[in-house]
């Protein structure tokens, strides 16, 4: 058997690999000239940087037995020492970061913030990650935006803020972007919110020693991957699938997994088409939008400020940055995010608008020190061909329930994978292997 | 100066007749093998019928003018005898047709759906359909699902049952799907729900005699349009635009007008890329659910009924039905509208299996003589591979906010068009029309 991957993304390589593994040929085309897809490395000061996919949280098994195969090691993102900085209004908090991000406020938000926190969290339990609309209250929940819920919940602006915040950190979308049921499928799916947002046992937990991206070059090492190769039609039949690429060269296979994210696949041309469900399906996932912006100093100056780099704040263009300075500490780098709506705004600005924005924030969070960084860059992800957007793709209200059980099944020869696909940690580097190996299971399973 | 339109339908055919009665040099490119686009012939009988868009409602004066100039003549849509049905429940009610379809109920119902009526009615009066997005309250309005304002405003089952059935009939989605701004906006751009729910005065008052269709046609006839022709690349520089078909055809022009439904528009491939804010609107301008079933039969016998074929339900699949038989009534035939949620259910049975449900739904209302239909036609939009939905674009919460400026501006030499972009009688063919004049006008005042 031959099969076709379409996408070097982890998802699509995890196939590949998987496949390959069980005596299939396999051939992974990519469209960029790098694998890696919503992965990539970068550098500032000649010192690695993530410009996407980033962290290995805890619990994410998969990815913590990958990079161990691939004898890849992993370290702690700075969270130890220092307070995280919660800003939401003119009101500024310094939070200890090894306790989680939940910030001191004044007695009755914080009795408002709890008690949503814990009407979350209850609400979330509830939720079968693998088959949201089969909620018994699914059209309930997803009839509504998560910011129906959140205005209906949460009483205090500082409440409101701090679940606004938490899903443009998330999701990269906005409260009014997702339904109820996405965001506590999403949440149930990476264990709950408090993981989501958390460094230490959280989802921000652990970084690969010289970037993400190694594990992704070195899984393909052994790969016969077809770069800057973008595929534009998918053609099958009785006896298999045929790939048609923008160069008009074809590839051949008995099964094709199209690993890229829905938006992309929904831009592929398929003959026969896709059923209609299927092709609404993808018109109803849009991506996610955020840019990431990084800033180096000749010192993580912020640690001693008693600060670990880490900011929340409802105030944009830049509501959440982190410490990703490389582990020996002889540099300092910032990553900050910008997200949601803020990036739609921010991305329209000229360039040196655009970092004098977010080293404006930086001063603003961290203090004059921040001002003069000694290298800046940024990452929109949005503006990329072959993403238009991240971190994942996100649900509507409506989409889960009308659309939910469209999602994973094959059409005909043709399988999906991504960490949109995920059971669980869905969006995260650990959702993508896992859809990738499920999808690999899914093709041997049937043949 | 010389202009490429790709898209063949109202809007396309519009812009490119207002251009070139300008002088402008213009050239229609359409990827189906006939003009129309979203409005199409289909016949029944040896009748013809609208396998798409129908109706020249009330105040539709540029349909109404074109038609005439055309050479084509109106008929009204059979409404004056017999009554509307209307089936909320197990609740069966007649309604006089021309007096409107708002149903007997019992009291309390009719109490609860008419200040629910009048409180949309009156914050429908509040947007600005051309910049919904200018609203003082727009981020509440677009924060919130259609579904959910539904929700919180009617008391009754019924109540809600009607605003539900009519956000199908208008937009072929459910009320999860949008978001309440859009909702507003929509119907304020109708003028307002009732004239979008009307026949007499109302938004289905006209019929073209021999079918919509023809407006298209007589409109291509002086047009150089080239069928059978998919575009795929759409390339700009300071030199002009460059169009490449499927078939590897080059296409130059000054400028382009892609008037194409959004969904698809974001399919094609823009060369440079289209900025990030632009792409990701597509992502978030799916097309609604809809297919047209039409039965046949000897004579138009639910108007002995007493009954003017005209039915609102809340029971699937068919919701929503129209006598559209011929002017002269010699023959009946039945147009059955299976929707939203509806249609993607209906839309995965076997053919015969929904053929029965469209029928079986017909028996329903109009008793046992719907059984036996001479002639059974259904066109399920969304599987149509230049269309993928209709009736047009709905927008999620948060979308008219956060992408709804980026809507209607030429990206550089690529202008757009289409129902979706008229600020009146948005979802149209009067709205398309518009539409493409609006764009002919920002064409020649650049130029």
């Amino acid at each position: 058997m031959r099969v076709a991957v379409v996408g070097a993304g982890l998802a699509g390589l995890t196939a590949a690999r998987e496949l390959q593994r069980a005596g299939v040929e396999v051939v992974v085309v990519e469209a960029r000239d790098r694998v890696g897809g919503r992965v990539e490395g970068g550098e500032l000061e000649g010192r690695p940087v993530e410009l996407g996919g980033t962290w290995i949280g805890e619990g994410h098994s998969r990815m913590d037995a990958l990079v161990a195969e691939l004898g890849l090691e992993t370290f702690r993102t700075w969270n130890d020492e220092g307070k995280v900085l919660i800003q939401l209004g003119n009101r500024r908090a310094l939070v200890d970061g090894a306790k989680g991000a939940v910030p001191r406020l004044n007695p009755v938000a914080l009795a408002d913030l709890a008690q949503g926190l814990a009407r979350f969290a209850r609400l979330a339990r509830t939720v079968d990650p693998a088959r949201p609309w089969a909620h018994p209250k699914a059209e309930l929940l997803d009839g509504q935006t998560f910011e129906t819920w959140v205005r209906r919940t949460l009483r205090t602006p500082s409440g409101r803020a701090y679940f606004r915040v938490a899903t443009e950190a998330v999701l990269a979308a906005d409260t009014s972007d997702v339904s109820l049921l996405h965001m506590l499928c999403y949440a149930v799916s990476n264990a709950d919110l408090e993981t989501l947002l958390a460094v230490d046992r959280g989802a921000q937990q652990d970084r690969v020693v010289g970037g993400s991206v190694l594990v992704a070059e070195r899984m393909a090492a052994d790969l016969d991957v077809r770069l800057s190769t973008p595929v534009e039609v998918v053609t099958q039949d009785d006896a298999g699938v045929r790939l048609t690429t923008r160069a008009g060269e074809t590839i051949t296979a008995d099964r094709v997994v199209v690993a890229v994210p829905p938006t992309l696949a929904g831009r592929l041309r398929y003959d026969p088409l896709l059923p209609a469900w299927r092709d609404q399906l993808t018109q109803k996932l849009p991506a996610g939008t955020v840019a990431k912006t990084f800033a180096a100093y000749p010192t993580p100056f912020w640690r001693d400020q008693g600060l670990n780099g880490q900011v929340a704040s409802d105030t944009g263009p830049v509501k959440v940055t982190f410490d990703v300075s490389p582990p020996d500490g002889e540099i300092g780098i910032l990553l900050g995010f910008v997200e949601g709506g803020e990036a739609r705004r921010w991305q329209r600005l000229p360039e040196a608008d655009r970092r004098r924005a977010v080293i404006d924030a930086f001063v603003t969070y961290l203090g004059p020190r921040a001002a003069h960084p000694t290298a800046y860059v940024e990452k929109d992800w949005s503006a990329e061909e072959f993403s238009r957007g991240c971190y994942g793709a996100h649900f509507a209200p409506g989409v889960w329930t009308a659309f939910g059980e469209a999602l994973r099944p094959p059409i005909g020869r043709i399988h999906w994978a991504g960490a949109e696909y995920a059971v669980e940690w869905t969006g995260y580097m650990e959702g993508a292997v896992r859809s990738g190996a499920a999808t690999a299971r899914e093709i041997l399973d049937q043949t």
